[in-house]
């Protein structure tokens, strides 16, 4: 195991009945709060009426950043920044998925900076060192940002997203209120939960070194108690279990536990280009990739073979066999069919009517990423990433 | 699943390499620091050398409080907080097992209260809100006291084990080296890890209601984890990769993730008199213990068979079969012989010449721990007691 520091010091308000907490957490760094969210479909919801009384109610002074797109845009951080500087606000409260919790990291660490415009954050310009305080209300299992210290933004200008890191943005608390997320459809609960899966895949699961026992078994065990609830959740959207579950584990997926001793090595977020050239939804783009990866390097290596049937047999009940090979295929399968028939997403890009890819700028896009991976079973060339993409039509 | 808070702040640097970091822990709160541990066995330790000069080449001012007991003393406290006081330090630092970090953090509460008695904290006379800071250096993998919020202290005069929680006395950094542990003889080892389980299992395995999937789950895995890697690192004290599992196991025992959202029920920890009137280890208690109390609960009421038959099939590798009571009564068999055979541990009071018991005493303590345990089996009698300890003998 490598040496390594583990901290989180994010105070997980979890359950129905914690938001009479907020104003105590908001108190903690000042009376002027800015509430950032995506738009009408939060301020139209019961929880942001609640927020707002909350606060009302505990003489806190609102100030609100509304349209924070999915791929939070530099420019809306920006905006964001302008109204915390002018306004000397102290915290940053997100109401949203992923995207919108990103936002308010980015907004907490430029609004104690000497610049307005995060991107000189990003591109190393101007250093930080502090941030607002940043509160977080996930309303979809998915990213774990809120138990997380980094954040990634978007410049369409450059077409570019990339992102800061670091202690002081990690949200001082979050508040997981699984009936949040019983409004989340089941296509977006689908994308979100294999995008924790895919968070665990890649963090510390698929590797070809250094499998370590207490951490790899916890992140296997993650995986299949995701693959259990998952399909409940999205049968059942007001199935408070399962999407308690679903919710504390989009934490645990990403809130540094899992990794504590590893090098990570991302593989597929690395290939994960559909988003970011395509505008497909992160979680849907790992969803139709992760099954093709796999049988791209089972049929080139059988060396993955051990790793890919043991993910069959203890996370998808494939049964197991004297032959590896074949039940690693048979793993493959059973991913991809729990795909299909469970989380009922697409798995080909086909079904979305895509038939052609920007296969350059992915490629291009992919190969910045999948630079120095060092426990990736295979080190991705173009051509790879070209045959995986076309498996993916 | 309940509502519930979660939050835990200590900094764990975790390996062979972290110990330059201290002088930084320590010099957060001032320059002035206690030193605990339990005496000649740690002082001739390269650790503590290394400690020192680590200290000291800092310029440091150590202070020190040897020969804290394996169950520490009010008296013991009180001595350590007559020094601080004294000298006006800032930062209690302890070497050593759990007994050790427990002192370390009635010393710290007490040395901001107002009064010198450890003992008026506990029963609650004199009220405290703040701490010392409070550092840890585990030699054992045991009780998980580094990353956990309560002590334990044991006032002999008046024949009473308590204590007191609160997020203050929670340590701001725990150094876990596993090459710490590599000098901790079989027995030792052993005891330690069977506390470890004994922790899993009464916090949230062997429970009668509310297996929330995620939580449950992980504590299943730690079980097997902890029930794989022990017997390795008894034969091989110096297997860097199973003492480092061990070490990293029992912090997330008792972290509070595995009960996050749980009522715990302490079962076996109450039971365990063993310790308290024979002076016998308390890991050593536990694993005499538990096997008689699942084979009590069994022989009375077979619907304890599902969960035990589950904690045989998934964690001691016990074969599935029809009849559930038949594979419970291997769990725990298996259990048995794991206990006798891979932790080289008695299994009876008898092997270490204890044939009678202080029973009375023991029912007595035993009962004020039994009361209001909502999810345990069964709510156990002063009768049901005594017919487990002499099962013990």
């Amino acid at each position: 195991m490598n040496d390594f520091q583990f901290q989180n010091t994010t105070k997980v308000y979890f359950g129905k009945n914690q938001l009479s907490h907020l104003h105590e957490e908001v108190l903690k760094y000042g009376d002027k709060v800015l509430i950032a969210h995506g738009g009408d479909f939060i301020k139209n919801s019961p929880l942001y009426q609640n927020v707002m009384d909350e606060l009302k109610s505990n003489n806190i002074q609102v100030f609100e950043l509304g349209a924070v797109e999915p791929n939070p845009r530099h420019t809306t951080v920006n905006r964001g920044v302008a109204i915390c500087k002018d306004n000397e606000i102290q915290t940053v409260l997100a109401i949203g998925g992923g995207s919108t919790i990103d936002c308010c990291k980015a907004i907490a660490a430029t609004s104690l900076s000497d610049t307005n415009n995060i991107w000189d954050l990003v591109e190393g310009k101007v250093a930080w060192h502090d941030a607002l305080a940043v509160i977080a209300i996930p309303t979809i299992a998915s990213t774990g940002s809120e138990m997380d210290k980094s954040c990634v933004i978007a410049n369409v200008e450059i077409g570019v997203k990339s992102g800061i890191n670091g202690e002081t943005i990690r949200p001082k608390a979050a508040f997981l209120d699984p009936t949040n997320t019983f409004s989340v459809p089941p296509l977006q609960t689908a994308c979100g939960g294999f995008d924790i899966m895919a968070h665990l895949f890649d963090m510390n699961y698929f590797v070809n070194a250094d499998k370590y026992p207490l951490q790899f078994h916890v992140v296997e065990t993650l995986l299949k108690t995701v693959r259990q609830q998952l399909p409940i959740a999205i049968k059942e959207p007001e199935n408070y279990e399962a999407r308690a579950t679903m919710l504390w584990a989009a934490s645990w997926a990403l809130n540094s536990f899992c990794t504590s001793g590893f090098q990570t090595q991302a593989s597929l977020h690395a290939l994960e280009q559909f988003s970011s050239t395509l505008d497909l939804t992160h979680g849907l783009g790992l969803a139709i990739l992760t099954p093709k990866w796999m049988k791209y390097l089972l049929d080139r290596d059988s060396s993955v073979a051990d790793d890919f049937a043991r993910f069959g047999i203890n996370v998808m009940d494939v049964e197991d066999g004297e032959d590896k090979v074949a039940v690693a295929y048979q793993a493959i399968d059973a991913l991809q069919t729990f795909i299909k028939d469970e989380l009922k997403l697409p798995v080909h890009l086909s079904e979305l009517g895509i038939h052609e890819l920007p296969i350059k700028e992915m490629i291009q896009k992919a190969m910045k990423g999948a630079k120095s991976l060092p426990r990736a079973y295979r080190e991705l060339t173009k051509e790879d990433c070209e045959k995986i993409y076309q498996m993916c039509l």
